[in-house]
Formats: C-alpha cells, sequence, structure tokens
C-alpha cells in the first residue's frame, strides 16, 4: 500500500481510537498478548527468514541476535504488554478547572496525541512494545522499521491486527510501512497533516537524519555523553563504585558514562585506584596529560584528542580530564554533552546544589550512576524513549510523553466585549 | 555581526541568564521599562525612518499603522514589562519529587528553555514583549524581525541593552538580527546547537516556511479557521449573540470564526436572522445549497465552493453549511480545521461532552465565543503566541510555554545493578 493510503487510515481511525474506554484498551492488549503467544510459530517463522537474510548479508553476531525472536522473547513482549495494562491510562484526565471572572469555566483535558511515527531500527519486539504504549494512550501508531526485520515485523503487526479485529477495534490502530526504502522514509518525515509526532528509535545516524528531514515534530531521543565529575570531597570508594558502574555495568547504552572530570587535588590518590578497576573489564582509558602523569604508563591509557570529549563511545573506553574546579567541570560539561546524564560525586553541599543547578541536561545527578536514567528505574513502569531535547518532553518518557491536553470550556452564552 | 557569532554569545550567555533570580528580573524588567519611556524620543526618531521608507515602498495604510510608534504605544509597552513583573516566576519549581524503592530522590525542576528564536513580521512592540516574556523566564532570546521594522527595532533593543547593562546584566539576553535577508533567516532555522526552539509570529505564509525549513524544534502558532455549530436545541438568541460576536467583532485575528454549521432542522428559522444581523457588518454569507434554500436572494449571500470550508478568511466573510446531526458536524470540522478553536451552541447535554471529546482542537468551547482563546482571557497574564500544534503547549502559551524541565536526582552512592 502507498505511504499516503497508510496515513490516511491511520488518520481515519484516530478518533475511534481516541475515543476507546481504559477497559476495551486494556482488553485489547490482553487479547494481542494472548495472540503472540498462541502465533510464536508463524513469529518464529518469520524471523527465520529474516535470519537467513541477515546470515547472507554477513551481518554481525551482535545484531543478528538483537534480531533474533525465541519463544523466550515472544514471551517477554507479550508480558511487555499485560505490564503495560497495569499503568495508569492518563487519557481524559482534566487538569486544573477553574472559573473565570465571565463565568467561563476552563479546564484541559489530556488527550492523546493521535497518530505517532515510529521510525526504528533492527529489534522485532520494538514494534510489541511502541503499540502497547501508544495504544495505550489511544494514539494510532505508524511504523517504519528496518528491512533486516522486515518479515518479523509484519508477523507481529499481523498477530496485532488480528487480535483487534476480533474485539471491533480498527486494525489500522497499528499501521506496518512495509516499503523500507530510503524514499518512502522521507516521505513519511513530510507527512504533516496525518502523522502528529514522529519519534526515531535508534542509532545516532538515523535520528540525525530525522531531525534534518522531517517538518513533523520531532522528539529527538537517544545519543549520550555522560560525565562523571569527582569532586576533591567525593568519598572515594563511593566515587569508585559510580564511575564503574556506570561505565562497566552496560556498554553501548545511551545512560552510560563515556567521559570522567576528576578534581586535580584528588587526582593522584583516585586515579590509579580507578585505573585498576577498569583495567579489570579492559577498558581503555583516553587522558589529558595532567591524568597520564598521575597515571604513568599503564598499558591502557592513552592521550586523550580534542575529538574525545565529544564522544560517545558505546565501548570500553572512557576519556579522562582533571579539572581545577566545580565550576570548570560545569562548564566543560555543559560545552560537549548532548543533554541527557550527568553526575557529581561530592560531599560539598554548595558544589552540588551548584552542578543540580547549572548544568545543562534531562537528568543531573548527584551522588548515583547515570545508568538510572530509565523509565522503568524512574517509576513511569513503561519507557518509548529518552528525549534529549527540551521541548515536549526531557528525559525518560513514559505514557504521558505520548499524550497532549486540550482546553475545554463550558460556557453559558458568554461573548467577548 | 554574523549570525553564528550572534547565537554564539546567545548560548554563551544562557546559563548567567538562567540563574538570575526572580528579583534581579523584575527589577532589570522595570529599569527596562522605564528606559524604553526615557528614550521615547529616540524610538519615535527611529520609527520615522521606518515610515518614511514605508511610503517610499507604498506600505498599505493597515501595515503602516501596525509599524507606526506613538508616545501611546511606547508606554504600552513599557506597560506591558511592568505587568510581566508581576507574574508568578515558574523557572526552580520543583515539581513532585518522590523517592524510589532504591532511596534515589527523583524529582522535576522548571528550568528555563535556553535560547529562544522568535521570527516576527512588521510590529515592533513585539520585540520588546517577546524580551519580556523569554527574560522573565530565565530565557535568552534571539530576534529576527521584518525589514520593515528594522530601524525600530534596533532602537527598542539598544534601550533594553544599555538599561541591562547598567544593572550589571549580559547585554545579550536580548539579541537582534540586523540582517533580514531571506538566508540569514534560514541560517538561522539551522542553528541546532545554538537555538533551543524557534517560534514563529506572523502569518500562515512565514509560519509555514519556519515549520517546513527548520531543524530546531518549532513551536506552530497561529492560523484559525474556526467553527461554530448551531445545534437543534441551541437557544437561538444565545447562538445568534455567539456567531455574529466569533464573527465580527475583530476580523483578522485567529480566534475569529470562519465557518458556520448549522442544523438542518433549525436553519429555516436561524439563518435569516443571522443573515440580517450580519448584513448591518456587510459580512458576506458563503453559503451550502441547503443555506441558500433558505436564504433566498439577499445580496451578501453567494454560493460556498469546496475551497471555502479550509479557508481562514481574516475577512468580512462566513462559509455556512447544514448538517444532519451533531456527529457530521465534528466529522466536518476534524476534517477543515486548522486544530485552534471550535464551539457548539446546544443545550443537549450529550452533545455537548460529545462535541467536547471528539473535536480535535486547542479550545473547544460550548455556549461561548471562540474569541475566549487568548492567554489574556485564559488568565495567564500575557502570551506569546497560541500553538496549534500538540506537542510541548497547546493553545495560549503563557510563561510556562517558555520553560522545559530537567531532573535533578539526590543519590548517597546508589549503582544500578
Amino acid at each position: 500500500m502507498e505511504l499516503l493510503e497508510i496515513c490516511r487510515q491511520a488518520k481515519e481511525v484516530k478518533q475511534r481510537i481516541a475515543a476507546l474506554s481504559t477497559g476495551q484498551k486494556n482488553d485489547a492488549l490482553l487479547a494481542v498478548a494472548d495472540k503472540l503467544i498462541k502465533r510464536r510459530d508463524r513469529l518464529t517463522e518469520a524471523n527465520a527468514l529474516d535470519m537467513e537474510n541477515g546470515r547472507k548479508n554477513r551481518m554481525p553476531e551482535g545484531l543478528l541476535d538483537r534480531l533474533l525472536l525465541t519463544d523466550h522473547r515472544i514471551e517477554q513482549m507479550a508480558e511487555g504488554l499485560r505490564q503495560v495494562v497495569g499503568l495508569e491510562d492518563p487519557v481524559g484526565e482534566v487538569l486544573s478547572m477553574k472559573k473565570r471572572p465571565n463565568g467561563l469555566m476552563i479546564g484541559q483535558k489530556r488527550v492523546p496525541l493521535g497518530v505517532i511515527g515510529i521510525i526504528y531500527e533492527s529489534r522485532p519486539n520494538v514494534t510489541a512494545d511502541a503499540f502497547g504504549l501508544c495504544f495505550k494512550t489511544g494514539n494510532v501508531v505508524v511504523l517504519r522499521g528496518g528491512k533486516d526485520a522486515i518479515h518479523s515485523n509484519g508477523a507481529i503487526v499481523a498477530c496485532i491486527q488480528e487480535a483487534l479485529e476480533e474485539r471491533g477495534i480498527p486494525k489500522e490502530a497499528i499501521c506496518l510501512i512495509t516499503d523500507t526504502s530510503r524514499e518512502t522514509a522521507r516521505e513519511l518525515m513530510h507527512m504533516n497533516g496525518y502523522v502528529d509526532v514522529l519519534i526515531p528509535r535508534g542509532g545516532a545516524g538515523l535520528i540525525r537524519t530525522v531531525v534534518e528531514h522531517a517538518t513533523i515534530p520531532v522528539i529527538e531521543t537517544g545519543t549520550g555523553n555522560c560525565h562523571i565529575y569527582v569532586d576533591e570531597s567525593a568519598d572515594p570508594d563511593m566515587a569508585l563504585a559510580i564511575v564503574c558502574n556506570a561505565k562497566t555495568q552496560r556498554i553501548g547504552v545511551c545512560n552510560a558514562c563515556e567521559s570522567l572530570l576528576v578534581h586535580e587535588k584528588i587526582a593522584a590518590g583516585f586515579l590509579p585506584a580507578l585505573e585498576r578497576k577498569l583495567a579489570e573489564k579492559q577498558v581503555e582509558i583516553r587522558a589529558d596529560e595532567a591524568a597520564r602523569a598521575v597515571l604513568g604508563d599503564a598499558s591502557n591509557v592513552v592521550p586523550a584528542e580534542e575529538a574525545d570529549w565529544g564522544k560517545e563511545y558505546l565501548d570500553y573506553k572512557i576519556s579522562v580530564k582533571t579539572v581545577g574546579s566545580v565550576e570548570e567541570a560545569i562548564a566543560h560539561i555543559n560545552r560537549y554533552n548532548t543533554g541527557h546524564s550527568e553526575a557529581i560525586v561530592t560531599n560539598d553541599y554548595a558544589r552540588a546544589q551548584k552542578f543540580l543547578d547549572e548544568v545543562d541536561a534531562a537528568a543531573v545527578y548527584v551522588n548515583a550512576s547515570t545508568r538510572f536514567t530509565d523509565g522503568f528505574e524512574f517509576g513511569f513502569g513503561a519507557e518509548i524513549g529518552i528525549s534529549t531535547q527540551k521541548l515536549h518532553a526531557r528525559g525518560p518518557m513514559g505514557l504521558l510523553a505520548l499524550t497532549s491536553t486540550k482546553y475545554v470550556i463550558y460556557g453559558n452564552g458568554q461573548v467577548r466585549e
């Protein structure tokens, strides 16, 4: 089907999806979860085609693994949908209804965004996850997944649509764009009037392309050049634990630490201890001159270049810079960060507050690992992505980020004078 | 100065502006107000140059009037700034701080957006207004006004900067782009990393250009193809008063009524009475066949064409369509509206609720004029524009729309397992 026709159908049904009650949405989500389990053979068969193509195209092992659908992963997808059933439905709540002097009652009602476009890469589980969150908030979702997962995504969407239709809900609540050409992706980015918002989920390249080309409003997610500043007053053991956790607990995620700033007064004591702990995990340290002077000729230490300060390695690498003050640390962070997550380890009250106040990022921590920036860790029970922009939503996005508001006004004949 | 250099300076000072206390900001706003009065001769002199150029270029009288700065208008600008002083400063409030099971305290702090770009047309008073609202919320503003008002805008900005510097506040809190070429405007739309958000203020053409070209997040404001649906159960006098008010109280504003839908059962009684009232104001009625059958050969009635349903006339014209039900009215509105303001006049409870629920717009009214969609009428005490998009802000935007949030997290050594 042509893209315009898909988007037209999505727009056509959005009012019906928005009007579903929480009960209807929850029943449908449970039915979809059951259907995924029931049709698991179809899903694994379709996935086998994608895996075969992936191997033919010499896809790296890591990506092949992300592409693979096992029975266990299908159960996880179903379980994810069941969890969404348990979350509170934000749609329909009326916020702050107030009476104006002329008698007008003006309130703000929470409503779905409408049609949400999601452009994503490899992992087929995003298909079910994104549907679950968008549907729970009364939105229609138009998905444009990667070519590599086209059979898997098609089978998952077919399952979901089958379950929806059995409950009398328009199957166009989820639309899959099967033409995975770049041209069609570009077209999708210009579907103003049909698609209300676009959320790219994937690597920095995908996100940049969407931000640069979309004329539809975009929620930018993702890249994280996250820093930890270890202040002179920090508890060294706490600082070691936090830096090692933020760097190595999971590599390749956007809330991992990519750069360490350390106060010069404690560098001589702290850095060698850190180097030993990071060496256990084969982490390469890209250090400035002062840090190298302290670390000597450890084999995993190499000189940092200017380009290192702006890098999101997503790898067993960390850049290290010594600074003379919290002010210098903040200035460095505000220059090089991507607005994701930043932490200070300190026992100094004023510097902790200063860091919280002045660092410009979605999440700013005192004495904790940056790895907590996550919808589940923040208690939202779900996550559609982590926004690094300042409009609409900033930081981990749960169900609320998939809603808008409208003013509802009750009058009794008021006219303007 | 080059655009990039202007944006760099804006970014450079944004942290200092964000850190100003409410008291410092209010003092500065009062000082700016005084300075505008004190320098009124300079302002009127600069404005005289713009007016002279305008006359040379045969600018229409209406635009010349919008461009004109009189002593009274300068006093109004100053008064506008003083009113902003009285508004609550939303910056710094921490919303919903909660303790997670692992002991992390996670709260959401209201912060400035950072650097706000505003692209606007003719009226020089926007320069002071936009500064006042952006500054009160701790933002830096980069202004790109129209060529026609370049001298007036320059003089106003010079006044503001003089007052800021006298109080030790960086004058780059307000930056004016003096190169009014189209190329520079386009460049501004691509200043990602420097400008956090772009707000176009002006006609439909300007807004469309910004939405189509900007890679920075945009808040779309403005165009309003607003409808009023008069239900069969409506009080006819109330309906007459509301439609006449919404159409004729002020022409050329985005919350004026452009299209009337009337239930076929009351068309024969209601439309002739309406026609008489609208004829007093020389309003042309572009009516569908059923409405024309009722209105006969009144001289101000002409046949509506398909294109009329989507038109924002901003003029003494209204399109009129008869419908058979509230459902038909809602479907028509959701097809042709611009997401601005829509009203139903009815005495039927279920239809009122249905209309509020199902019409997709920033503001939906029962029994009131659409003309109330306005930051002042809504009680915000200010307005930077009316958002017709669903992200970030929808409807009239006050100070809150010029802020974002960041998560602040207090830990005591938490790491992720």
